[in-house]
């Protein structure tokens, strides 16, 4: 495991640059004919990369963890993702862009629907639509401005997702979800798991009767579940250990909360790759350090989308030269966890990656693709080590010791 | 990372014998024509100990942390280079082969330019020539033998570069630089960072005054910057570790003092390889470790001198037969870090590692070079665990737990 203030005390601040390419979730296991779908995509320029990169496979956290986004992002940006823990909440409400306070903790909410019987009978309203959403945030927004003091602000997501803000003194983690997790069962109450929690316990449940009364008459999204309760973490920023000066290419909330959280300058772009990979382009003199990320590989490996996870791959190999017309020091292809379309979800399977940099031994791997990166001169590794090796092959770690 | 303290519990005293060849800074970028220098070198002797060997590459401290030779042995030697830190001081007394005692303090030093502001102008006095520095140290210590009590031994190094020991009781580490670090700035004191290195700050400021005064008419070199101030680190010795008898064969002051630290007997040799193998041959009854470095391949790497690396490569080629007639029961050949001619430095890099031994797995590696070596039986590893398997395979390892 890499050590923290010993990379911080190494850390050089030069002109190099460094790109990394996060193709979510791009790690596959055999799911159909026997290949993964970067062995079943046509990607001339990825395996033309991989002829001259160094290559290998990372954990992203451990063997057998599979990781959500927060802990595999957190690895690929050189923090440990044991030591480093963030809340759901918080990772969505940076994502809506919500300035977080010491004094906050956030939540993860989603519009449900409850019966007569109090059963919830649907945990996502019917999916209801992003104006509704938008719309019934307002509502309860208008009615419920405070709980007991402390302040409470609602900003709405996508479909039936919102966050929920309880600004105030002495709050604290250590909550339970106020979710049932499946529908069929009654309106669930969040606990404090911690004898600290309790104020916050009794404000977030009075905020969930008030909200359900405010919804009553809004079938099917007559009421609200709360989860993922959480403190902003004080993370060291990624100039504060690694003089690098980031930013982040992300079209999901998720990733710019986690590219913010670091310290990433999050670039504004638009939604296709094509868009991501012009704005590198367009920004590329202004900082030392890009992450980019492209959702595609992964929603489609959740969705069990084999076909189009093939089709998202080759979208990214058709406009990779792009990103290496450029001529980064250091360029990084990889992902962040491996999403099969066969478990259509997250997995523990080690992600392939590349790196090119004038500094590397090349290995005999020509393809780039899970079983070919074995081979790899890089050989298989915690991703949380990844972000050293970019800033060595990058010239921008001194040498430890005399 | 291997736990000491279990190693240690479990280390026998035996007969077998375990050498280590290490050439420092062996491994390589692809520096010409692709090749790396092993790659390049016709080594028919290390190609067949390849194909008996068991192979794989070690890092010396982590990925992308490129070590000074001081890290970069002691994981070698099996002590964690995280736990185990030698200060910059002591690393440079070691190499101007100094005997410290536990009561040096020791410092590397600088002639730097001061002006008639008061303002550092160069660093380096312009590099002063090695015979000029010899000069002025001697002037130096001639005027200076002590300062309250406290003895101070001043030994030239090359060019602008000394080292000055303080010698006397309740000196302390904890002691910032005193070194602008940047032409433009005033001379600069040192301070105590901690309250037990008051008394040396006061000390060495005193020197650097009267060092100052001494050298005032010896303008560029009229001044001096002292850094690095360290005390000697209690390392436990590898007998009280592994129950080794330990000797070491070398040809510079560094590798010797590094040796020492860690409690090896420090053979007397030649210049050469052909006669450090011979004080192999000679000793061989006596101990059952021996370290021997090489450092001709580390040194022309440092100059950017692939042609000459290579031969050196070839050098030790041709000698490592009178090694292996010895028939250790572990034999060893690696190096201590990476020394790329492309970089003309140490580099983050792994090395090339073979073991040989009754009790291994022979792999179907047949090349020692870094290409070869990634396919090895020994996959990729922390040198921190080398020793360990050194001592298995000499079977001087009990089984750990019933």
């Amino acid at each position: 495991m890499v050590e923290e203030e010993i990379i911080k005390s190494l850390a050089l601040k030069t002109e190099s640059k460094i790109v990394l390419l996060v193709a979510d979730g791009i790690g596959d296991l055999p799911s159909y004919q026997g290949q993964t779908a970067l062995e079943a995509a046509s990607i001339p320029n990825l395996n033309k990369l991989a002829a001259q990169a160094v290559c290998g496979l990372t954990d992203p956290v451990s063997r057998g963890i599979t990781p959500g986004s927060g802990p595999a992002h957190l690895s690929l940006f050189g923090y440990d993702p044991f030591k480093y823990q963030i809340g759901r909440g918080v990772l969505e409400a940076l994502g809506l862009g919500i300035e977080l306070t010491p004094n906050d903790l956030a939540s993860r909410a989603n519009f449900a629907t409850l019966n007569e019987e109090g059963i919830i009978t649907d945990r996502r309203a019917g999916r209801v639509s992003t104006e509704t959403n938008a719309k019934l945030c307002k509502i309860m927004q208008d009615k419920i401005k405070e709980v007991e003091g402390v302040k409470v602000l609602i900003t709405p997501g996508k479909e039936h997702r919102f966050v929920v803000i309880f600004r105030g003194e002495g709050l604290a983690e250590g909550l339970s979800d106020a979710d049932p997790q499946a529908a069929g069962k009654p309106l669930k109450f969040t606990e404090p798991l911690q004898p600290v929690a309790q104020k916050s316990a009794k404000i977030i449940n009075e905020f969930i009767r008030r909200a359900t009364e405010v919804l009553r008459d809004y079938y099917p999204a007559n009421t609200v579940l709360l989860r993922g309760f959480a403190k902003q973490p004080k993370l060291p920023t990624m100039k504060e250990l690694f003089k690098l000066t980031p930013a982040a290419i992300a079209t999901y909330p998720m990733y710019k909360g986690l590219a913010k959280l670091v310290g990433m300058e999050i670039l504004k772009t638009g939604e296709s790759i094509e868009e991501e990979f012009n704005t590198l382009r367009d920004n590329y003199e202004k900082y030392d350090f890009f992450y980019i990320h492209i959702k595609k590989t992964d929603s489609y490996g959740e969705d069990g989308n084999f076909a189009e996870k093939v089709k998202a791959i080759e979208e990214v190999d058709k406009l990779i030269p792009r990103v290496i017309d450029l001529k980064p020091d250091v360029l990084v292809v990889t992902g962040d966890h491996s999403t099969p379309a066969l478990l259509k979800g997250h997995s523990w399977h080690p992600n392939p990656f590349m790196l090119l940099s004038k500094y590397i031994r090349v290995d005999e791997v020509k393809k780039f693709n899970e079983k070919e990166c074995i081979k790899g001169g890089l050989g298989r590794f915690a991703a949380v080590e990844a972000l050293p090796l970019m800033l060595a092959c990058a010239l921008k770690l001194q040498k430890y010791g005399a």
